[in-house]
């Protein structure tokens, strides 16, 4: 039988999602200690609820191991050393920390258990941190092959006390699927952005929020996705060959203007953009957008939605469209595709400038 | 002098684009003219109020081709052909249509202008259209050398009428333009799109926004995206050049754990989110992310909207996160970096769980 998560955890690391942790594990009662480099964050945090500093003796249930990829590794390794306790992680890589510890704490390898939260923020640090950070989110628990099973579930305790949903899956695995959903979108959106660097600047008043949506997460912390890249070289080194190979496959189809192999390439993205699982984890349903021009001023987004509740239908996504030269912007509602006329409707009958 | 617009307008292509023309031609009180291959399409059209099905004599004072880019060229010249009126089209590409009245009409020229309004929709045909599409969009407007400028200032007018921007360049700066801005994205984010198609659905457990954004595009409608891809195929070859370079420069980066290289790159994708205008086309001012847990119900926005607008502080994005596995939302409100916390303390206050 599995322990229940009582605590204390200790959480090495009082960053964005260190402290985020410690704030959602004192929400639910746990006792909380924090440490890291930094005495500044552990104050911050401390001072934002988020657990107490560390002390002399401590005998912590569970250690959350939040810091840099590149420092993941030899923190396990410390903190299996130091405590008794189960040791987790919450970094974007799970295959080197795996290792690490298998190579240079191996007779602790049953008490560590690796992790990570699909959660995250344009910011950093502890003032970003919230206990609703990890709401909803998928939490993957990988456990390695010497990884006591009462440990595993102990982790799993964790991303449901964050109120995240843990998925588990084997370190490897776990590198595969996030070299493909996350670390080579990011360098594809990189090269795409790359581009726009060099564009003169009245070329770049057509861009429209196409480009917009492919190059935002190329704006995210170069220091941080240079370790990502390098600790996940291996799964992300084969997904760029294929798409290298891809590459030229469209490159030649272009320049001899082969529309059956362009046609191929332009069919099989239409197929991976519906294999994207839908809003909480079921199947796509149908959506259809409605778009409303509104006025750029406070207070007008709130009149649309209210008049957009009292329509009683559920709004499933929003875009606002960023609309050069004139302060108006348009806003897209994503709603199911038999409520998107009752929509219309009710928007047109309260004054709005409305299009499907 | 430049002749204002006065009417009447022809419409050739009864769809999307060429309807919502007809229609804000219509509300600024032009006569409008319809045709289309598709009887059906002219019907539907009509009844919706964007013109009148097109007579036996008919005088046009301006003829705007809006049909697909395969049929661009060969439209234009029949329309200057067949009227003395000044004649533009709404395609993706512009240098095609301007080789082919070179050629097949030059006697012609002066009175072709070719346009590009940045505005569509994931809809297509003529139910989909409405006179508030190009509300505040760039309309790119590209003369050929032998363009009349009387003619030049007709079609910047229609632009206007129809609520647009028009931003003038020649048909060459348009579709290179267009190939950084629009469609090399698009081939990237279907790159991106088909490594997921062939993924282990557990592994797509694992998707967050970030891929969501990347790909979002790659839905679109493949027939047009094969028309566009071929017909700019010199503009978008120079570009798959530099980035296949680019991707050679990045995999040897990867495979050798050269990190300066890779962070050169990284950095560069920064620059280059940074380049895109920002919104109404001035300088990007920095914004702050605020989010908010929002319960999946009808209402529940409506008052997240109402309670924000309270705060007065002008909301300038909104993302909608997508969890799987609980009806919990996450919402993610952008506003000017000085009014996150302002905004944060204000939702807080009436009972939302908000973090920064």
């Amino acid at each position: 039988m599995a322990d229940p998560l009582t605590g204390p955890v200790e959480v090495v690391g009082a960053g964005l999602l260190g402290t985020s942790i410690g704030l959602a594990c004192r929400e639910a009662g746990l006792e909380v200690i924090l440490s890291d480099v930094s005495a500044h964050h552990v104050r911050t945090a401390s001072g934002l609820g988020a657990g107490r500093p560390t002390g002399a003796d401590e005998h912590p249930q569970l250690v959350v191991v939040a810091v840099p990829p590149d420092d993941l590794g030899s923190e396990v390794v410390a903190a299996l050393g130091r405590t008794d306790a189960v040791v987790t992680d919450v970094g974007s890589i799970k295959g080197e920390p795996t290792r690490v510890v298998a190579e240079l704490a191996p007779e602790a390898a049953a008490r560590y258990v690796g992790g990570h939260p699909m959660a995250g923020s344009e910011r950093s640090g502890p003032l970003a941190a919230s206990a609703a950070l990890f709401d909803g989110r998928p939490w993957a628990v990988t456990p390695g092959q010497e990884s006591d099973p009462t440990a595993v579930t102990l982790v799993e305790q964790l991303a449901r006390t964050c109120g995240a949903v843990p998925v588990r899956m084997s370190p490897e695995e776990h590198d595969q699927a996030v070299a493909r959903t996350s670390h080579l979108p990011h360098l594809l959106a990189v090269l795409v952005a790359g581009r726009l660097a060099e564009a003169p600047a009245d070329h770049l008043a057509l861009s429209g929020q196409g480009v917009r949506d492919v190059t935002r997460i190329a704006g995210g912390d170069p220091a941080l996705w240079q370790q990502i890249v390098a600790l996940n070289a291996d799964a992300l080194h084969d997904l760029l060959v294929e798409v290298r190979l891809e590459l030229d496959v469209l490159q030649r189809a272009v320049a001899s203007g082969d529309r059956d192999v362009v046609g191929e390439l332009l069919a099989r993205g239409v197929a991976g953009t519906r294999a994207i699982p839908g809003k909480h984890g079921g199947p796509v349903s149908p959506t259809r957008p409605v778009y409303v021009s509104v006025p750029d001023h406070p207070g007008e987004l709130a009149r649309l939605f209210a008049d957009a509740g009292a329509s009683g239908i559920n709004i499933e996504d929003i875009h606002i469209d960023h609309d050069p030269g004139r302060p108006v912007g348009l806003v897209e509602l994503v709603v199911a595709e038999g409520s998107a006329g009752h929509l219309h409707d009710a928007l047109e009958s309260r004054g709005w400038q409305t299009h499907r």
